[in-house]
C-alpha cells in the first residue's frame, strides 16, 4: 500500500468508525457467538500473495463483529467504563503516524516531556498534594502506565527494594532472601485481584484486611494484623488502599490508614484506577483526602476521562525510588536526562490525553463525570421504588449494585436471562455471601432514556422470573 | 467533537500522517531540543474550556515535531529498526474505533480468537514446531505481549512458580523462601538487560553466561556454570537464550543449549526480539533450530516486520504453565473459555497483525527482510574497503557493528561528530572491552542511495575526524 492509497483508505477507516460508533446503540450489545467461532471462518494460514484492502476490509463486518462486545454502546453496563473519544482516535491516529519508540529521553524527547508535563496538568485537575508533580524540579512526578495492576506491581517492587535495603542496613546479618520471606503486603479484602499477582510475582506474602460494613478498611482493621504479623516476626511492607472498589465501589479510609503506613514504614500505594477520575470536580475531591500520606498514586483515565485504553496515570513522591528499583543502564540506552521512570518501552499516550484534555477543558470533563454520576443515582432511584430489590452499597459515584431480595439463585437467574436476552449487558459481583448484580454507567453516550429503558427491562425480567420461580417454588412444595 | 467533526477532523489527520511520512526524509532525523525545551512552550495548566482542534493540531508542528526523533526516517540507523506500515495503522485506527478491552473470552470473544489464530499463522511462517500452535486444541498456544521484556518477565516467573512447586513436592522440608532464595537464572553476558530486570522483579539470582568469541553463548559455557552451582546448592531453573543480541545481532547455540536446558529441567526461554523476523525466509530459518527444546518463545513483529508498536508475539508449549502461575478469577471476569493465556488487560492488538500478513502476504514480507539484509550487507562491503575501518561482528541480519581501527576514544568522537551533524542517526554498544558503532538497517523506506549517502558521510566525518586527531597527537607528542 503506498501513501496514495493510505490517504483514501485512511478516509474509508474513519468514516467507518464514525458510522460504527453513531448506530452502535443497534446493535446487539452481547455477540450470539459461541468460543472457537472465528478460526473456522478465516484461512488455516497467512496467504503467500499480498490480499486487496478490500477483501480485508469486509471481513470486519462479516468475521470481527459477530464477536464484538461492545463497550461503547449504551446499553453496556458490565464492568467499568472504557473511555473512548474523539480527540482520544485522533491523538492515536498521530501516534501511530509518528511511531516512535519511547524508552529513553534521546529515542524521543517530545514523548518523554508531553508525557512529564501533562501528568502535571492531570495531577493539578485532582489537586495532588505538589510533592507529586514534577514542576519546579521536584522529586515527586507521574508517569504513563498500561494499566493499574502495572503500577501496583511498580510500587509493589519500589516498596520491596526500598525495605530490603532498610532492613538490610539495620540488620546486615540478614540475607535479602530471608527478609522476602518475611515481607508482607496488604490490600482489603474487596481490593481488585491485581494486588494479589502483585505480590505473586514479587514473590512476597500478600494479606487480606478486612473491610467494614461499608466494604471500606478503616485504621483499626489495618492496625490489628499489622500488630499480630509484627510480633510473629514478620515485616510489613506495601499497603495497597482502594478507592472506588471494583465489587462496589466503596472507599477505603485514608486518612486513618496513611498515618499508620507512615509511622509503621509501610510504602502506601493507592488504586483509584476507576474512581479516580471523578476527583476532577470539586463536589467529589474529598474522597481523595489523606493522598498526602501516600508514596505512590494510581487512576485510569482510560477508564473513565475519554482518553481511549492505554492511559493509566500515576504519580510518585520519589521518583528515585523507581528509577532505584529498576535502573540498568546499558550503553545503547545512555543519554543525558534519562530519569523519566519510565523504565518500559512505550508509545506516545501522552498525546491522548493532551488532546482529551485540551478539547474537551476541564468543564468538558466534570460534564461527563457528573452526567454519569446522575444517571447512577437515577438508576438506584428507580430500583429503590420496587420492593422486590435492594440496593447492597453506597451509590457514590457511576456504579449501582442491586439484587432481588431473595436467594443467590434467584440473583444469577436474573443475571442469566438479563445477559442471554442480550439488550443490555452486566456482569456480577459477590458482597460477602451475597450475589449481586453491577450496573454501571459505561458508554460516553449513554443518556437518561437508556437508563430508564434498562430498569424496565430488567424490571420485567425480574416479573417473568419471579412468576416461573414461584411456580416452581409451589411445584417443589407440593411435591 | 461530534460524528461529524470527526470524520473532517479524521481525514485531516489521515492527510498530515500521509505528509508526514511521505516526507519525512526532509526533516532532520534527530531533534535539535535540549531537555527541558517542551515544558516553556505549553500552559502551566489544563485548560478550563474546550480548546478547537485547529488549536490543538497546530502545536504539533510548534511544540511535538521539534522534539521529534524520526524514527521511521531512512537516516535513522539507530537501536533496532521500529516496524511501521500503512495496513498496522489502519488496523490501529480500527482498534481504537472498536475500543474493547481484552482480559477475557466474554469480554471480547473476536479480540481473544483472532489473536490465538493469527498468532498460529506468525507460528507457521517460521516454521514452529507444532507444539507451540494452538490449533488441534493443542496445550501450546500463542499471545500477543507488549513487548519482549514482558515476555522474558512471564516466562521467567512462569519457570520460577513451576520449579518451586516441584521443588517442594521433592523436598517438603524447604519453605517457599528457602528454594527462592536458591533459584538462579541464566542468560548471556550479551543478552538484553530486560532479562536481569525480570530477575530483579522475579526477586530471584541471576548469572551471566560468558558468549564465545562470536558473542554466542556455547553448551560447555552454561554447562560449566550449572555445574558450580548446583554444586554450591544452588537451584538453575531458567535459562534465557538469545536469538539477535541487541550488541551485535549474534546468535547462541540453541542445537547444544536445549538439550542441557531439558535434561536439568531448566526452563529455555528463547528471546528472538528482534532477528525471529527473518525466519519466515527460509533461508534464515536454519537460526532458529532448536526451538524444540524451547519451553517459550518470543519476538516481537513490532520490530522488524510491519506492525506498529506494540505487538510482540510469544508461544508457549503449555498454556498451563503460564494460566498456573497467575490465575486468579474473580467473579466479574469469570466466564466460560477464559484460558486465553492473556493475563494482563490490552487493546485488540492482533488486528494489525492480521492486516499487516494479509496485505503484504508472506512473500511482502520477505522482501521486506531481504531488502534489509541485503542493504545492511551493502554497508558491511563499504567500511571493508576501506582500510581505517573494521567490521567488530559477523553481520548476519540488519546490523553492521563497526569501528575505527583505533582507540575508544577515537570512536566516541566519531560517533559524537556523526550524532551532532544530526544527517543520520546511530547509537553505540560495547563489544568486550571496544566501544562500536552500530549501523542498524531500520526504515521500511530505506533504500540503497540512503545507505551509500551514509557510508559517504561517515567516511568524510572520519576524515575530518583523523585530520584534527593526528594534529592534537602530534601536538601533544611535541609538548
Amino acid at each position: 500500500m503506498d501513501t496514495a492509497e493510505f490517504r483514501k483508505r485512511g478516509k474509508e477507516m474513519v468514516d467507518y468508525i464514525a458510522d460504527y460508533l453513531e448506530t452502535i446503540d443497534k446493535r446487539q450489545v452481547f455477540p450470539d457467538v459461541e468460543p472457537g467461532y472465528l478460526r473456522p471462518l478465516i484461512a488455516d494460514c497467512a496467504p503467500q500473495d499480498p490480499e486487496s484492502f478490500e477483501d480485508v476490509f469486509k471481513d470486519i463486518e462479516k468475521i470481527i463483529m459477530p464477536g464484538v462486545t461492545h463497550w461503547h454502546s449504551p446499553y453496556f453496563f458490565a464492568y467499568f467504563p472504557a473511555a473512548s473519544s474523539f480527540p482520544a482516535l485522533l491523538a492515536d491516529m498521530l501516534c501511530g503516524g509518528i511511531g516512535c519508540v519511547g524508552f529513553s529521553w534521546a529515542a524521543s524527547p517530545a514523548c518523554t516531556e508531553l508525557e512529564t508535563v501533562v501528568l502535571d496538568w492531570l495531577g493539578k485537575m485532582i489537586n495532588l498534594p505538589e510533592e507529586f508533580l514534577a514542576e519546579k524540579d521536584g522529586q515527586g512526578g507521574g508517569v504513563i502506565q498500561g494499566s493499574a495492576s502495572e503500577a501496583t506491581l511498580i510500587s509493589l517492587l519500589a516498596a520491596r527494594t526500598k525495605t530490603i535495603r532498610r532492613v538490610q542496613s539495620e540488620k546486615p546479618e540478614l540475607t535479602e532472601a530471608d527478609i522476602m520471606g518475611r515481607l508482607v503486603a496488604y490490600a482489603s479484602d474487596q481490593a481488585h485481584t491485581s494486588v494479589e499477582r502483585a505480590a505473586l510475582i514479587g514473590g512476597v506474602k500478600i494479606k487480606n484486611v478486612s473491610s467494614d460494613d461499608a466494604f471500606s478498611v478503616c485504621g483499626s482493621a489495618l492496625k490489628k494484623v499489622l500488630d499480630e504479623d509484627k510480633a510473629s516476626g514478620l515485616i510489613p511492607f506495601f499497603f495497597c488502599a482502594t478507592l472506588g472498589t471494583t465489587p462496589c465501589c466503596s472507599f477505603d479510609k485514608l486518612l486513618e490508614l496513611g498515618p499508620i503506613c507512615n509511622k509503621e514504614n509501610i510504602w502506601m500505594h493507592i488504586d483509584a484506577a476507576y474512581a479516580g477520575s471523578a476527583f476532577i470536580c470539586p463536589e467529589f475531591r474529598h474522597l481523595l483526602n489523606g493522598v498526602e500520606f501516600a508514596d505512590s498514586f494510581n487512576f485510569n483515565p482510560h477508564k473513565w476521562l475519554l482518553v481511549n485504553f492505554d492511559c493509566s496515570a500515576m504519580w510518585v513522591k520519589k521518583r528515585s525510588d523507581l528509577i532505584g528499583a529498576f535502573k540498568l543502564e546499558p550503553l545503547y540506552l545512555q543519554h543525558h536526562h534519562q530519569d523519566s521512570g519510565n523504565f518500559i518501552i512505550k508509545r506516545f499516550r501522552s498525546l491522548k490525553l493532551w488532546f482529551v484534555l485540551r478539547m474537551y477543558g476541564v468543564t468538558g470533563l466534570q460534564e461527563h463525570i457528573r452526567k454519569h454520576v446522575r444517571l447512577s443515582h437515577q438508576f438506584e432511584h428507580l430500583v429503590r421504588q420496587d420492593e422486590r430489590f435492594e440496593i447492597c452499597a453506597e451509590v457514590i459515584l457511576g456504579l449501582v449494585c442491586f439484587r432481588l431480595k431473595g436467594s443467590n439463585e434467584l440473583n444469577e437467574a436474573l443475571l442469566k436471562s438479563i445477559n442471554e436476552a442480550k439488550k443490555i449487558h452486566l456482569v456480577p459481583c459477590h458482597l460477602r455471601e451475597k450475589f449481586v448484580l453491577r450496573f454501571a454507567i459505561c458508554s460516553r453516550t449513554v443518556e437518561s432514556t437508556h437508563v430508564k429503558s434498562a430498569w424496565q427491562h430488567i424490571s420485567q425480567l425480574a416479573t417473568d422470573l419471579l412468576k416461573t420461580w414461584e411456580q416452581n417454588h409451589h411445584q417443589q412444595k407440593q411435591q
